[in-house]
């Protein structure tokens, strides 16, 4: 049962709506500012309690909260009522008493964990300790009322059990707090990166250029039906060569199945041969994109094409790993940053590198404080003062080859042998970033090419490529990057030894046959850098909706 | 050959570097500001030439310029050579006479268009028309030569050629100022928001949630292999029932292929059976994620579930269409911007439309003037002042009803009939922008609710829903939105007319169950944007790599 608030609802908008009768409204000129002021914003908690006086400003101004009930306390005289909005940590503590309009629905039960409630009051002084200023309330109304099998009640609920209700789990503080400093570290990078002159670049999520191959990918296809009849799906339906192969070049969704309805700008079906002859009909269709495509693993190889046009760029989207990788340190899908800087060598990389993860350390600091406080407090004790020495201390660089000598110096036994040329291994970052520089973010550079990347440019040694790792406590590797190679000669070289097939890589080749620059990059993962900003353990709990093998609900 | 410019490259991190032993380098407190100082801001041509000054107030300044050849002129004395690096439209003009170092290599032949330059110089005055300064080069280095087959010589070429080549267009000035209106676009959108206390949401790319149901989905699978086997793949390797059926319980991956390497932490094969039995032995696994997946069409039923317990919430994030809609309005895959709104209804939702599509074109107005001016000239004459009434007047808004009562009163002979009921064409969408409102942006709302998706607010007429598209001229439908229905007996009774099935839907209706409130958003296709925003004909144009039919390319 719902009921609902008259006041939910009042239009603001007062331009021309429907008369009934075909009426022309005619534009009208704007007067300066109106439209802001149309757009109403809602007086949200967050708006009442933040800044210096947490609300003491506003004493005696009579307002109206809209949230959800977190918990509900009888007392002799007055129930209190704590309303949250998830425009911050705090609730909004709501003192009612029984002479207050809509105290029935107190009295009935209407009200418990988890309804949503439309309450107007005065400010006052609370007389807790918890919190500067409370609601006096007026008057009372349900918005919706909550079913008593909501989940998540007053005791404390797991996070593994939370992570099977990911619909409501943002209503936790921990979830809300999670989701509010995600959402400072995302829209800190793009200030950092626009103020500093960088274009954000839309990267491809789909890609039949196989020239990725930093992971397993997922196969995107539209040769297995859509949506609804996947489940009964013949494998016999598949299109096959003579020879029993996938037909790539077969079109299972416009040559067997039924006609495509085109809904916009308007519905009509798309006769098979059209579509064929828009494509030449030397051309056979088609799965989809007319051959195997796949899920990008990295928007790296596009953003080099944007660097080498308009100096400074970045990406930030999804990117995806199809590997079986089933630990709290990885996802199928997480969002990557990856800048990628023109005239630029290793030591800018690591600079902008540095310099980016100050700025958005430095921003949750200042403008998550009330969150900040919370993990600190109940997730990771003493992350404001680890965070607060990223953002003051320079980073340690030192290359791998000192690295190494640094682990075979070790009093420390490890799993894992350390040599000259081997992969490091967690042990032995954490070993660096913990025990030999207690705690600081540490970049190691230098690295065997035989372990890198083919793009990576090679140093004049001739055995390590500009390569970068930054460490950091908790999480290990957070930032991969390197100069790229911008050598034509030994590109191809590369791509030679590594049996890659310079063929698929002829536009990555063009960047370095057409007015090649040295540049450089780097990749960041985003739920790493929420997981080491906020403490938080699993990187299921610093995604809304987590994907990993058998898991993609919601 | 490419020749590197000694200084492209100088180190400018003075802390610890490899030395070549085992040294343990201290982290040290930075001074305030030094990390600010440390990053260094090239100096970009957008950093010589903005400002009102347009570079006058530089006059004297010694400084470097870094870029791309667009073009070089020979003169009796002296040469100019334009340089783009991509900051902004303008090229600096660079002047060098035989005397500069560096001469010989204009000479030679070396610097051609498309060869990348390295030019140190004065800001001087310019003796030309086009610009008020000029570079006047004391020293030129060649980064980088340019092949003499380089596609983008000064002749102008086709937007549909330069499609072929989508590593290389950004460097023309028609995509170069795309990009960076695009880049302004995005980041204005994310200030809209963040200034008015939205969180944002990553809503989920891959979704095995069966209750999208708004358009053809992409199939997401590990059931074929990965990367480079995919053109070898025997289609009897898809594991099948006994029924024939593809078998999404089977796990092509782990039980089928090759045990998996698993790279990070530490590279180990993991057992197939402690994979399975991670998730419990009754459990069969599994294509990836154990049933099918697809490619999220929208991100709006999880918007909804963060907008329930954060109040406001957007989007921004890229969604797919499976639709053989080979068109220059579709693609497969595109950005979408998707704003959900708590304790809010219709008119809030248009009023935030509203409110957003002005600040974005304001913002780009302001931010973007140079390339709003080409687009001007050279893209859709008059786009300026087009855009410049869209943030200036009140959009107009009329009923659906009201629309049809236009459309049925028109002069005009459509090629659709119209009577109430019929879902509007974009002939009689192009009618009621361009002719009765000459132009204004337009609100229709209040559609029947048998042309509109299941989750729209019913209006108390019982024959409409609280829904609402914006049109604007040349594009059409830019954004879609609706109130929600917040109401569970309403939502299952619709659910049942539709015949969908409510068991997939249990997390969508938990929303109604607990603590249910009145919400609204709407949804915006972030190209369609970009087109209405700069003029550009072809959706394929207003993104960096399109995807369409038979085209992933790069």
């Amino acid at each position: 049962m719902n009921t609902c608030s008259p006041d939910v609802g009042t239009p603001i908008v007062s331009g021309a709506v429907s008369s009934g009768e075909a009426t022309k409204p005619e534009p009208v000129e704007l007067e300066k500012g109106a439209r802001i002021r149309e757009f109403r914003k809602k007086f949200k908690i967050a708006d009442i309690k933040a800044g210096p006086d947490q609300g003491l400003n506003r004493l005696g101004e009579n307002l109206v909260v809209r949230g959800w009930v977190r918990t509900l306390r009888v007392q002799s005289s007055v129930t209190f009522i704590e309303v949250n909005d998830g425009s911050c940590l705090s609730n909004m503590q709501c003192v009612i008493s029984s002479d207050a309009e809509g105290y029935d629905q107190v009295e009935s039960g209407l009200i418990s964990t988890g309804a949503s409630v439309w309450v107007q009051g005065t400010i006052v002084t609370s007389q807790g300790s918890k919190q500067k200023v409370e609601l006096k309330v007026d008057k009372l109304v349900t918005v919706g009322t909550s079913d008593p099998s909501f989940p998540i009640q007053k005791k404390r609920v797991s996070r593994e059990f939370l992570r099977t209700k990911a619909h409501l789990r943002p209503r936790t503080n921990t979830f809300g707090a999670v989701s509010r400093v995600r959402n400072a570290l995302a829209y800190a990078t793009h200030k950092f990166f626009q103020e500093n002159g960088f274009v954000w670049l839309s990267s491809p999520i789909i890609t039949a250029s196989d020239c990725e191959g930093a992971g397993e990918q997922f196969c995107v296809t539209t040769l297995v039906p859509t949506s609804r009849e996947a489940t009964d799906s013949p494998v016999n339906a598949i299109p096959r060569t003579k020879d029993g192969l996938i037909d790539w070049s077969q079109c299972a969704m416009c040559c067997q199945a039924a006609p495509v309805m085109v809904p916009t700008p308007q519905p009509k079906t798309v006769p098979h041969l059209d579509l064929h002859n828009a494509f030449g009909s030397d051309i056979y269709l088609h799965d989809f994109f007319g051959k195997p495509a796949f899920l990008t693993v990295s928007g790296q190889l596009n953003g080099e094409t944007y660097a080498t046009a308009l100096t400074d760029v970045y990406t930030f989207g999804p990117t995806f790993r199809a590997e079986n990788s089933n630990t709290s340190r990885h996802l199928a899908e997480f969002w990557m940053i990856e800048p990628e800087l023109a005239f630029a060598d290793l030591e800018d990389d690591m600079a902008c590198a540095t310099a980016y993860l100050q700025y958005v350390v430095e921003y949750i600091l200042e403008n998550c404080k009330e969150d900040m406080d919370f993990f600190n407090t109940w997730i990771e004790k003493g992350i404001i003062a680890r965070l607060s020495d990223v953002v003051e201390k320079r980073f340690v660089q030192l290359s791998y080859t000192d690295a190494v000598e640094l682990l075979l110096k070790a009093k420390t036994a490890f799993e894992f042998p350390v040599a000259w040329g081997c992969d490091l291994q967690s042990e032995h970052e954490r070993y660096i970033t913990e025990v030999v520089f207690g705690g600081c973010p540490v970049i190691i550079r230098d690295y065997p090419k035989d372990i890198k990347a083919f793009y990576m440019r090679q140093n004049d040694d001739g055995k390590t490529v500009a390569a970068m790792d930054m460490l950091v406590p908790r999480v290990g590797e957070l930032i991969g990057g390197s100069q790229r190679e911008e050598r034509l000669e030994y590109l191809e070289q590369r791509l030679d030894d590594m049996k890659l097939n310079k063929e698929s890589y002829w536009w990555y080749l063009d960047l370095r046959r057409y007015g090649s620059v040295p540049h450089a990059g780097f990749g960041l993962g985003f739920e790493r850098l929420v997981q080491f900003a906020t403490g938080i353990d699993n990187i299921r709990d610093a995604i809304p909706f987590p994907r990993a093998p058998g898991s993609a609900e919601f």
